[in-house]
């Protein structure tokens, strides 16, 4: 086995995982969360988005969120940012990290960002650009890495080029997500293989959503690997619009459990993490979907 | 990647799924489950168990249910049994496999089984002597063999002695549960490198519980050390006693979508097996524990 020794867990609940929320979570308790999760050893904290509030109004409040939170030293605030408009912003706002996504396939590009690949990615070299000028680093997501919606499997060397992309427009990290879950562990490792040959498995992260139970898998998966970056929710907080009824992101505390059972570290204290994530299901009003926080919680009980 | 080709998934749904269940199950929804799970492909199917009704009396009709399927060339029905009695009901239903069971720790086997693992054993040992010489296959499981509600984690060697005693007796196969579910990939890849180092890999199955979340991750982890038996229970039917509200078998649907998505054969049809977890979910009146269920039923829903 050749796994990391230490693997840096790339919390995305306060972003990804509120965004489909039906009624926006109000700015004391995202704020409050992030400071829970910072508290429990996060490291990089998706805080939140500058896209247009017609679209997610969830998001609406993200300058009001990195305003409240206490910028912790070793600790990434990145934000998603679509365009060069919410780059504005999010420099307004004084952020140190965005992140910018690109689907895999052409009809996920299409439906959600209303172009083409090429032509967001066109967009978004100038968006790198800005950011980096500044003194921001950018962080990038492919979207539909292992499968789309609407063409169903999508092959590595489809994905990986993307993922290419995104690293020679200067992202630092490349996230490659399977949106909608789909995904097995032998076609996340050819995923891997086809993108670490051409830039370095270090800027590799890997963002699996739970959607078909395969998500802990594929991300033992991709550690053995190599890669040493795991996007993931507390709480598995977040959901896939187009998997209704189905769970969404991989659970951090899940993840954490997997790691550290692993042996690696991740400077995350589990039960710290368990707690933020009783927090905000609380407020969310319904149980948290990790597995582990809910065996935890049952042992506390008992 | 050195992955089987094929692999053996043993649906433990209607025993070990169902003995928890705080009303027993009628006798034909039994017998109509496991002609479903037999429709759909599965070939060895525990059709239940011949302990003392007082202590499982959701079991207390196996041989009903035993006279009541239609045994299929080609599919196994073991049964569990504990001792030299149980093993007298299961000649006279005319089974054709049992499986015998000891723990991997002193306190479990105490607390469970109220003997030490050798006295057990011992007791094993004649029952299976017994049923081979009937010309009736046997099958062995070693429980908490990755970790134990009263001990802790468990040294692989300690729980590989248990294994190799029972194949040593004459176990065909020797199943290796997780059954507080809180093991991890190394962990289990360690279990099965010392059991392997003992008795040939085809013999070993593993049986991990979801309790942590971490079953599918463990599956695929024995997969690449070449076990090619999983136990799974349609539905996720069943949960650990000794762990409160939390999760416990792994679904033998998202089994078989993490077997068929990494290219190994089956033999299952998913969608017939999909419908058979719906149909006792249905009866058992709340949702399917598989997310892969889930994720399906939600999409033909759309």
């Amino acid at each position: 086995m050749n796994l990391p020794a230490r693997v840096k867990v790339v919390e995305v609940g306060p972003r990804d995982g509120l965004q489909n929320e039906p009624k926006p979570v109000p700015t004391p308790v995202k704020i409050e969360l992030i400071e829970r999760l910072a508290e429990a050893g996060l490291q990089a904290i998706e805080a939140g988005s500058f896209v247009s509030p017609q679209w997610v109004p969830q998001m609406a409040d993200t300058a009001q969120v990195l305003a409240g939170i206490r910028r912790r030293p070793g600790v990434s605030y990145p934000v998603l940012v679509p365009n060069q408009r919410g780059l504005e912003a999010a420099l307004a706002a004084g952020v140190d990290e965005i992140a910018v996504f690109s689907a895999a396939t052409e009809s996920f590009s299409r439906k959600n960002t209303n172009c083409s690949i090429d032509q967001g990615l066109a967009r978004l070299r100038e968006v790198a650009q800005t950011a980096l000028e500044a003194r921001v680093r950018v962080r990038g997501y492919v979207s539909c890495a292992l499968g789309c919606p609407y063409e169903g499997e999508v092959k590595p060397e489809i994905a990986a080029r993307v993922a290419v992309e995104l690293y020679r427009m200067g992202c630092y990290e490349v996230s490659l997500g399977d949106t909608i879950g789909v995904g097995t562990p032998g076609k996340m490792k050819a995923l891997i293989e086809a993108v670490a040959r051409e830039i370095p498995v270090e800027s590799i992260a890997v963002h699996c959503h739970d959607t078909y139970g395969q998500a802990l898998a594929n991300c033992y998966a991709a550690l053995e690997m190599g890669v040493a970056v795991i996007d993931a929710s507390v709480a598995g907080l977040g959901g896939c619009p187009y998997a209704k009824g189905a769970t969404g992101n991989v659970a951090t505390e899940d993840v954490v459990y997997l790691l550290h059972g692993l042996g690696i570290e991740t400077g995350i204290d589990l039960m710290r993490l368990i707690d933020a994530g009783q927090f905000i299901s609380s407020i969310l009003g319904r149980p948290s979907h990790s597995k582990v926080a809910q065996a935890i919680l049952a042992r506390r009980a008992a």
